[in-house]
């Protein structure tokens, strides 16, 4: 069993398409780095490097490259790992669970949620944050645009295009 | 598969000690509410109110009560639950995974260990931390000696003393 984070729309931000890749491909292109690579960040981003250890504890780590070339790490833990549906990480912990010095920016837990429908996969990406003002200042910094950029990529990736 | 907290000396605080009842007892003792309450605050301190969601994002949340009657609520956030061997919990993340305001306090995951040791259990404790500053303040409030001042109230508890 496990308690999934309950959404709250005063703390949390919720991205919700439809895409017409299944599940499994989706599932695979969240969980590869080979494939995280290619579509995590939104163009003109990149994503220069990519380590995920698939289990609760395990590592999420990304670093992204902006178009000027500067780079920008981030390290999470997974908390969640249901094949094909549910992926559950957090920047509020490091690798193995460990609390991470706390830096300048809020910390949040992310929600993968993959649903099939029809052919394609209903996909909810969900970031839960302390308080509002961490939503305010995600919000702000883009999150819904952001992730749904990347996921036209992903998709495009899956696609094979 | 979980990705176990690796333990590092430098960031870490540990306990370990064997005591004469059984790993099933010792789990009960730790994941029974009513339990809770009877040992886990090294006397003169008590714990007036406890609840635990045993599941990975359940609740866990205790308010110890000093000897002048301040009390001192903590809600964290259990991560794994490995029946009669292993409970692993944090104060760096809420129920639901959802991160906390960051407060005074330095955030630290818990793992508690059982191993059947002869009629007893090999009981290990550890605090992982952030950063070594982390380490010490916990190991200045006497994690060590508090939380074997504990032991050794559940191991009371739980004999019906």
């Amino acid at each position: 069993m496990t308690a999934y984070p309950s959404v709250n729309d005063n703390l949390d931000l919720v991205l919700e398409r439809t895409v017409d890749v299944a599940p499994e491909l989706v599932w695979k292109a969240w969980t590869t780095p080979e494939l995280v690579v290619q579509w995590f960040a939104p163009r003109p981003w990149s994503t220069s490097s990519c380590e995920i250890d698939l289990q609760p504890g395990g590592r999420f780590h990304t670093v992204m490259r902006s178009p000027e070339g500067e780079e920008y790490p981030n390290t999470g833990c997974i908390l969640v790992v249901e094949e094909g549906s549910t992926l559950i990480f957090t920047s509020g912990l490091g690798p193995g669970f460990r609390p991470q010095v706390a830096g300048d920016d809020f910390p949040f837990t992310a929600i993968i949620r993959l649903e099939r429908a029809g052919n394609g996969t209903k996909y909810t990406a969900t970031a839960i944050h302390a308080d509002a003002s961490a939503k305010k200042s995600h919000e702000e910094m883009g999150f819904v645009e952001g992730w749904s950029a990347a996921l036209d990529q992903l998709v495009e990736v899956v696609k094979g295009r």
